[in-house]
């Protein structure tokens, strides 16, 4: 069931109910216009990743600082940003099932939609339902640079997928996405350096093999808010897919730059907002907020400006905290702001974005694609 | 946004779009009447917790099997479970905050509604909540049995409690909650023994002191799937708060029986059911059901009768798999049934249930209190 929003416009953000997800839209708005600002130079353009997001009003601030257009990873997110206006839409993944393929096809008349494979089998899948659906399909090739999840070997057997797709009759060949996941959280700007340095070999190499063979690669696409200040001055990657950049998490505030300190490059901007709902003793304290509020899969949720406060543990609707001798016992009532271990499944989990600003709440957006993952 | 149902009734298990929280109709019904039939000789009730599977549908079928009613943890879930005509419902959790206690006091025009409470300063909170409705209001006594998060210790501190609550003019006293949490995944018979051994010596020990001071416990609640049969004999507890037991998950199916064997107590009903979306190369699938879709928080999930595939990372919205090479390589867009490690954070991340019996589709049900966290 869709939740009602947790807040009014205009409220104080202490009246926000909990839990609640919260936007510094000061900080969200540094995000965006410095990732405007970082990639203008490099000429490489920003398609942002909606995973994150699932939001058109989000995709939209993007776009009107340059992106070029969104990723997603699933169908029934493109459907959510097409709905919403988005004009360039690439699923970056493969989308198995003809009932999923009839509906990314049938986006076409509203959007322009792409795709990726990694099997000769998806292209015939692909084509059909083109076909069916009387359109031509923009088509790209994943390539595994390193990650060893999806996508093809670079080399000759991306170029025989290529050819494949530019000789099915309603398919275009798009491109290569060349995503180096495993790249993203590594700590050191030299282990960063040394996976994408092989993902932009393998990447070259596969760019150059398909143009002896006449293929042009109009996208290469790929990157995160980890690398991209790498693959963007390769001189081979045409497209940036970061996403976590508009937010940030504490797992990439773990990250560090090239003096060995956490990177700064984007401000904290999302927040789950939390009540203290039990407070039994001194040293411990409880939140309304646990498992089914805020990821842990990369970890526990820190707490915003509470350094002396930990999130020791969560249960599915409870988070404990360790709370130092030295400071004081959050109140019962009290509310705080966690910063999630994970932005985009901590995302998932809620039907409303609270933008808050001056503390005072400003804005109620929904997380329009929330649950889509069809 | 409300996600679209992932089947039509009478289609086959493999039409179901993928991923989908699928609910094995008969072990379902097995576990239900299992319940039912282990507490009618002790004499102790079911309350079962609505947290795990959040509806309503659920829960009817539930009470049509003797259980009293129902526990919840948020407000937000007895709303759901109040409009769906369940008539008997405890909040097993504090409740923090006035629009929240507003909410829950409005709703004993249509339920039987009851809260918990670890602090005199929320006994004021409800007083002031159940005068404003207009109505009385029962509260329980939360005391901490061991597993040091929410409550009062036993003894003094929760008479204390109760005789604020009894004096309060629109209160009423409606005994113990008890809930030892961190006992119910000891892998051991003898190690769960012991925590709730001594869950129950404090529970008997408060009960009695109450006694003293002249306060009835109508209701000693706590207990859960995996410790159940301890409390249930105690001669203390008077209902079983049991959730995880309708689906199961792989967590509690790594709890051992007395025999030093997993418990075979309860079936495994409930499966996220996913499609290989790519299969790049021998030994690894990837299937399109990551975090998104399925709790990792307590271990991987499982793959259901494919012991030679392991699950080994989850991302946002892909899982590899490792495929042994003694096991044949499944097949781009063959789907499969994953065991969930945790059945509530996996339950709360979709909209619908799709309950199948001898292959086919049978019933679509809504997870109506999907994010419901307030």
């Amino acid at each position: 069931m869709l939740q009602s929003p947790p807040a009014v416009p205009g409220m104080r953000e202490e009246e926000i109910d909990t839990p609640a997800l919260v936007i510094d839209l000061d900080a969200f708005e540094y995000n965006l216009d410095h990732m405007a600002a970082l990639l203008a130079p490099t000429g490489v353009k920003l398609r942002a990743h909606a995973k994150t997001h699932k939001s058109p009003v989000i995709a939209k601030l993007q776009m009107a600082r340059g992106a070029v257009g969104q990723c997603v990873q699933k169908v029934s997110e493109a459907e959510v940003l097409a709905w919403g206006g988005i004009p360039d839409i690439l699923v970056s993944n493969q989308i198995v099932g003809a009932s999923k393929l009839a509906r990314l096809c049938a986006l076409s008349s509203i959007t322009k939609a792409a795709v990726c494979v990694d099997d000769a089998l998806q292209v015939d899948w692909v084509e059909r339902a083109a076909a069916d659906s009387g359109r031509r399909m923009t088509v790209l090739v994943e390539i595994d640079v390193g990650a060893a999840r999806c996508g093809v070997p670079p080399g000759p057997a991306a170029v025989d997928l290529a050819k494949k797709i530019a000789a099915s009759k309603h398919l275009i060949f798009g491109g290569l996405q060349a995503y180096q996941g495993s790249a993203q959280h590594k700590r050191t700007v030299s282990e960063r350096q040394t996976l994408i340095g092989n993902a932009v070999d393998a990447a070259r190499r596969t760019v150059e093999q398909l143009r002896q063979q006449g293929l042009d690669c109009p996208i290469v696409g790929g990157a995160g808010t980890g690398t991209f200040q790498i693959e963007s001055v390769s001189g081979i990657y045409t497209e940036m897919q970061c996403g976590s950049y508009v937010f940030m998490d504490a797992d990439y505030a773990r990250n560090l730059d090239e003096a060995g300190k956490p990177i700064s490059t984007f401000r904290h901007a999302l927040f789950v907002l939390a009540t203290v709902m039990s407070a039994p003793h001194a040293g411990l304290a409880v939140l309304d907020a646990g498992h089914k509020a805020v990821s842990t899969d990369s970890g526990m949720p820190t707490l915003w400006g509470k350094p002396d406060i930990r999130y020791v543990s969560a249960s599915d609707e409870h988070g404990k905290l360790d709370v130092g001798s030295e400071t004081t016992m959050p109140k019962l009532g009290e509310k705080l702001r966690l910063v999630p271990g994970h932005c985009d499944p901590t995302v998932d989990r809620h039907d409303w974005y609270v933008g808050v600003r001056g503390g005072r709440v400003e804005s109620l957006w929904p997380v329009a694609a929330r649950g889509g993952m069809a």
